[in-house]
């Protein structure tokens, strides 16, 4: 080769406070509404890129290994996009995640974030304009779009490829906010991501969910602009538990939650009913739960969970970086 | 007195298959859809009734207590519509269980419906007739009405109060059906059922619901009729966890289950999708977990919920009996 066609980029995860569930159009995850995040600064994956012509196929690495089913599948039909559109041919691509494999963090969100910069990247011809890659980062997993910018983030759902992308709301530093992921649960999910937005897009409470949403992602953007935690952790927690609620009652049904998930649940609404500790929790599609506080409130949080859930592990986050390119390459 | 003005009745309490949730009309218990129930066998109330010219005011005794709360109070406005008929005169009122109080079993079911009988049998003129009693069970305790009948029940919700009224759809021999009740907790509900009917009413997702459900209600009595269990499990299972989901992502939430809820429910679906053991479960408005069965895998069912929770009292039912008066007074 002339050059080196190499690149590697690192993007957080990110938690949804106004979830992403049901999909519009499935082949660009064009959402059915759209969304709010933090992006979750300890929750890394980090995703070197080789564009290599003696390739007759794409080599694809997850934390050290060689990757041959549906996942890598998924990653190269990911990478057939960007090939159509720019050069013809295959990559070695290996991808390490910060986290544990296999905690149920999801790691597409910044999986695909990652992957879509280091691909261009690798290129070496400069990164497209940076709403353009939150629409890369869309088109492999939808809640990667959110994964490019860092703090707070909003996903403008939009009705096509063209105007569904997202953009920064206010940068980390706007809000000493923080997410301790309680690790419930590793077990493989009974009910996968996309079989979740099949269930929720043919729910019949999904048109009421809808309605009700604009209004609910206005308040949302008004809690964050003002740090207002009461307010956003209220939205947050009927969020959570409305896209669980109609999740149970899907056919067929998903109950993400185990007992420890719902300890954890009512734990937090002592805490901060009987107890006045201002903490609200998420959740994603599966059993950890995501327990948000403010700095100052997060040693004492901590304590109280490692007292409740003794042998649980817990990721402490606070509002992340955006993707960001460099060289410390994994291939 | 002339004569003696006593009446004692024993009523059983009842599971509902389908729900009933959300007032159309609070004063009459009018509600937003029919719904239907098992009578359960081992779950009564025996209520004495003595009506007294000598009173000034009803004197009320739950298992054993003088009451003089609202629960007082509610028997008594119960006891002003029925006096509003016939004599206006106070009453002594005695109420017991079969079943430890605080169980979080619905006592309210069994304990209209055997009040109101026995309220009528005292006043020594006879019953009235069947279905208008299940009418005055119902301006008591909404789900009362169901007790009146037993076996296998239909509440048709009516719009008014002359057309809502409960009727059996086969009785207690037609099907060896089983209910094992798990009592999870006998903590006092955070929301009580007036809350949780008036936030079941308000929710956005209710008209949804509402709508799918004339077609699930038949679905339900053909199943009870053709005693098809695989059915009725599936349609019982969805509602169940389409009433919780609804419950809590109400305003205010009603998170009603428990850790030990939870893991009873994923129980119950590995046995059954694992290991091939028909079992389903269903939920009322608080943690208890009703586990139902057929006669011939109660026994291995038991075991199993035994070695799963082995502190947990188990209260097993078959279709339970009507309404009954006798002599066995209480005062």
């Amino acid at each position: 080769m002339s050059r080196e066609m190499r690149g590697t980029a690192s993007a957080c995860s990110n938690i949804a406070l106004i979830k992403y569930w049901g999909k519009a159009d499935p082949a660009d995850n064009i959402p059915l509404n759209g969304s709010v995040s933090m992006t979750l600064s300890d929750a890394i994956t980090t995703t070197t890129v080789v564009w290599d012509p003696s390739l007759s196929q794409d080599e694809i690495y997850l934390d050290g290994e060689r990757i041959l089913d549906h996942r890598g599948l998924r990653i190269s039909r990911f990478l057939d996009r960007i090939r159509a559109d720019w050069y013809r041919m295959h990559a070695r691509v290996a991808s390490m995640n910060s986290f544990p494999a296999g905690t149920g963090i999801a790691s597409s969100a910044s999986g695909f974030a990652a992957l879509a910069t280091a691909a261009f990247a690798a290129f070496g011809e400069g990164l497209p304009e940076q709403t353009e890659l939150t629409r890369w980062a869309r088109r492999g997993s939808g809640s990667g779009c959110r994964s490019i910018h860092g703090g707070f983030v909003e996903w403008i759902g939009g009705t096509d490829d063209a105007s569904s992308f997202s953009r920064q709301l206010c940068p980390a530093d706007h809000w000493d906010l923080r997410d301790l992921v309680v690790l419930v649960s590793s077990a493989p999910k009974a009910i996968s991501s996309s079989e979740g937005h099949r269930i929720a897009g043919r729910h019949p409470f999904m048109a009421a969910r809808q309605a009700e949403l604009p209004l609910c992602m206005l308040a949302t953007k008004g809690a964050i602009a003002s740090r207002d935690f009461g307010t956003l952790g209220a939205i947050v927690e009927h969020e959570a538990l409305e896209v669980q609620g109609i999740m149970m009652s899907g056919q067929p049904c998903a109950l993400y939650m185990q007992p420890a998930t719902l300890a954890l649940l009512h734990a937090v609404r002592s805490w901060r009913e009987d107890d006045g500790l201002p903490v609200y929790f998420t959740l994603d599609a599966g059993p950890n739960v995501h327990i948000l506080c403010e700095g100052r409130d997060a040693p004492a949080v901590r304590e109280r969970i490692e007292a409740l859930v003794p042998g649980l592990a817990i990721l402490e986050n606070r509002p992340g970086s955006p993707v960001r390119v460099h060289d410390a390459h994994l291939l």
